[in-house]
């Protein structure tokens, strides 16, 4: 049976995708999930709306895919029917420029295939994403799930996750270190466990008070508010590290000073006004400003793999779809602890 | 006989100083260095006349000091006279915190103490710099030269060689990286020279297509005139790192882009108006943007030991000291090739 048919027998018939929304025509290298867990990531907003612009119609966003695995092509190996399997922000790449033979697929000279509004090779219009039944996806671009975790919470683990854990690794963030997180959200209370398993000693900094006690259930050792002039003042140049996951606009002069000489603000979030940076923030003290993007395939299936061992998810609200536009609404409040996510069962 | 007494004989009576400039008194560790040649840094121009704001008058620029000893207090060791000295952009720090404790005296936590125009405790009402005969300063601040190289082109390692070799040592640029040095003054010079000579393939970026033959006999392989799309556009990615030695208002992002994954650009120069810094222009890439403030004590060491054994000058242009406004109008227009000296027998 070659992989088409594979599928074919599987999929001919669903009734699961929306009649208007164009079926990846399954290969012989694909996994097809059938999707339990969805979560909802901020960009899935910015692009429905088309707000960063160039979204393509009828789009479905989401990113954070968990589910198990329906049917696979006939050169699939890594996978079998039944195997819980993920997939994150990406779903193809060149796999050819240095860095997709490094694993470093999330920087492909080419351009990423993004998992949901991406450029496709396979018929469709475009790629459709995790808001959705079933998701087709090469294998090299699927990831294993473990059983020992609540899948709900690790389907955040796919965006969230992997975007705070990859600048904590390859900045080797760890025991010794000093790190505030900046902003307690989706990102931020990820980078707050993830920071803390590492051995890191975690500080929240946060304009809200009230998210003190909050933020040190999820491992910070200290709370610093932000809009208290005398705690900011006595935690200048205190910080090793910054880990800066807000998006929205906001003064980067103000949190650059509060790292030592040779501190580093490690920035996750994407506001769409540039960042003014005054040249002695940086040179004053030899600091550095630096940007990250989600992960590789190799270190996201590092991550899921870390998180098994160590009990780490997401927390989440689960969601059924119908409630989406309102979740959407809630999250442009700050109104969530700390990641909606769709049970699929719903749709 | 005491250090105040060892230098009164040698001082008391001396026609060097003009009159209205208060004298620092010496001190037991203060070596007394009469100025041969004096490095006329764009911070001169800066403070000269005010631009940053904060000038004490009267004022007398100069940081990039090389002469001879010509007196030692009673506790100095490292010096005698007769011997050939240096004094870079400090004379003193507090000598206490962890920056200072490790020869970081440049990011001092409690400021360092300019060579002009700094705060001082002996008595004088702040700090006097090199466009003089004479410099008293404390021997720990006070750098040994080599007899090994002209002494004119010496002086400016003191603030443009150091300030282009710490971060060069610091960020360990060497053979198998591709470094752009941005602007070719008195730092961008001094970068061609010094990452060359660490075995880095250097590549002069400038909108000027004139300087390329100077900039490869000081060391570049390759030219990139940024005023032409076509090569700009074939260099987005080549780089490892960028030494941006600009201090004229500028677009960063420009440059950013032509940074690898994982590139670095280490800013040297201070504009006044804040870098605006896109977010995927770091984001996207895993880039940083760096900043570095000339040198330590030991690393100005270090830095002018290297020059000595490598033969490795800054390229000057010597002037009297009746030449200096003139000298300054020069600068400000990019015309010196590239430093000037002050040969301070004019004086």
């Amino acid at each position: 049976m070659n992989a088409t048919k594979a599928f074919a027998a599987q999929s001919s018939t669903s009734p699961l995708a929306p009649h208007d929304i164009p079926r990846r025509e399954p290969q012989a290298n694909d996994v097809q999930i059938d999707i339990m867990y969805c979560g909802v990531c901020h960009s899935d907003i910015h692009t429905a709306r088309n707000e960063w612009g160039g979204t393509k119609y009828p789009c479905v966003p989401g990113h954070e895919i968990v589910g198990r695995v329906s049917a696979i092509g006939s050169n699939v190996t890594r996978f079998k029917v039944g195997d819980l399997a993920g997939i994150g922000c990406l779903v193809d790449s060149c796999r050819e420029c240095d860095n997709c033979k490094q694993g470093l697929q999330q920087y492909c000279d080419n351009g990423i295939v993004g998992t949901y509004n991406g450029k496709t090779s396979d018929g469709t219009p475009h790629t459709f994403g995790g808001y959705s039944k079933q998701i087709v996806a090469d294998e090299s671009f699927v990831l294993h799930i473990s059983d020992r975790l609540p899948l709900a919470g690790v389907a955040p683990l796919l965006c969230a996750g992997i975007t705070t854990y990859s600048p904590l690794r390859h900045w080797k963030v760890g025991v010794g270190h000093k790190i505030g997180v900046l902003g307690l959200g989706g990102l931020g209370h990820m980078a707050v466990k993830l920071a803390s398993s590492f051995g890191a000693e975690v500080t929240m900094i946060s304009h809200s008070a009230h998210k003190e006690a909050d933020a040190k259930r999820l491992g910070a050792t200290h709370f610093l508010l932000s809009s208290d002039k005398g705690q900011m003042n006595k935690a200048l140049k205190t910080f090793d590290f910054i880990l800066n996951t807000v998006s929205a606009p906001h003064d980067y002069n103000t949190y650059l000073q509060l790292l030592k000489t040779n501190g580093t603000m490690i920035c996750v979030g994407a506001p769409i006004e540039p960042a003014k940076i005054p040249s002695f923030s940086l040179i004053g003290q030899r600091r550095s400003l630096v940007g990250s993007l989600i992960g590789g395939i190799p270190e996201t299936q590092e991550m899921l793999d870390y998180c098994a061992e160590k009990g780490i998810t997401s927390d989440v609200e689960i969601i059924p779809i119908q409630q989406i536009n309102e979740a959407y609404e809630r999250m442009l409040k700050g109104d969530v602890k700390y990641r909606f996510v769709i049970d699929m069962q719903s749709l």
